[in-house]
């Protein structure tokens, strides 16, 4: 399955009173980790899509993530992305964030291949994922 | 079970370019949900409560949520949060956000009871939560 | 002049590792005092403006602040926000944020009546402010 | 005086409805720069920075922008920033986020070197610069 990785420097204002990051700050991590992922499979970035495709794009229907270890300002993360499972409309991706080889915080969420509802103003409809997409999910990184 | 409530507006700057709200906040939205939760059940604000015990407080160790129904700007959603499970130094709590009456966005969290470690800078230790918390936590709302 | 004023709650998700407000969120949270002066001055929500007007908006052109003194999570504040000039095309508006009767933050922001540039994709044109905005701008609050 | 650039990648999870930067996040990015600038400017890292002179750090008391061309996510965009006062102990940063070339965003703040006041709790005070640290912000890069 496809898969991407990136480092990342940890900001101040990524971070609590704790010292450590504010974790819905890494859900916008990896939701940017998602939208590189897509951008490198697809090749194309997300604005062209929408422009292709409208904006409804791939909303996340389910997201979790485990806390195993904390990180602070300052440090500089990885995050390692893979597609983990390719339906017909729906995809999910495994996010893995580790601070000096050690797993810190593992993500998994679901997409959904969307389209905006015209019954539905504001809405979304799942659609089928285009096939070519699919393929390119399932592809291993050269 | 503890359980409390709140309306709350959805903001332009909650929101994505779908119009829609970007999902981490929501995790932001129901972080909030939680400390406001601990400091009715405690009759004490975090603040206090940290200058008390020590800045460790009540990290996250495992974070989820599935979106139902896409709320935007301007909505008035309310997020209804409930203690739905009280160990010897973790709990749980469960959050659900609706728009007029519809469930548009559900969250569980395993938050546990912590102290800073002395033996590993930054770190934080697991520790039996006070009795009387756990008490408080079990306890309905009057 | 038109103004308003809010009372809102600090969170833990606001506050940086030196405990009080990472500032740009205070002008998040201005930028919100805005949307409701606005949405009060002008008697729509403004998704239902947008729909009316086209997304442009009314998009912040400068925005400043000082910081007097330090707010943290647990604090109830205040923002009281006043139209404080009305122009052809463009208005400023003052926020005062005061933690129990103190100033603690000032802000001013100029935003201008914006339509979306068809000439330019993604950008936008300031247009001359519907008259009747500008007469409720100006008003005082009853 | 020295000065520091970067380039940054606009995300999804920084744009509003609008489909453009929502503006407190132009703030956030420039505090980052600043972050930056002072950790090369100085040769350490703020976390080693706080744990040397405590968690009073150097925090803004002034901050504005001019939002000159909206940019979106998708964005590579480039952020010049340069110290432009050093006082006793003051001193102001500039930054410049430009889109291909053009200026898009200039930005302005004066941070102060504090030190927590003991006198005060959750309060700060100013303190005279280190003189290495004024002597090192005025120098130009290599």
């Amino acid at each position: 399955m496809f898969s991407t990785r990136r480092t990342l420097r940890i900001e101040w204002g990524d971070c609590d009173p704790a010292g450590i990051v504010f974790y819905p700050r890494y859900f916008a991590m990896f939701n940017h980790s998602t939208e590189l992922l897509i951008e490198q499979a697809l090749g194309i970035k997300k604005y062209a899509l929408n422009q292709l495709y409208g904006l409804g794009g791939y909303p996340s229907v389910r997201s979790q993530a485990r806390f195993l270890l904390p990180t602070r300002y300052g440090d500089d993360v990885e995050i390692e992305s893979t597609v983990t499972k390719v339906g017909r409309s729906s995809f999910s991706i495994e996010h893995k964030l580790s601070l000096d080889g050690a797993l810190a915080v593992e993500g998994n969420e679901t997409r959904v291949w969307a389209i905006r509802d015209p019954d539905r103003p504001g809405g979304f409809r799942a659609e089928p994922m285009p096939a070519e997409m699919a393929a390119r999910f399932r592809a291993t990184v050269a």
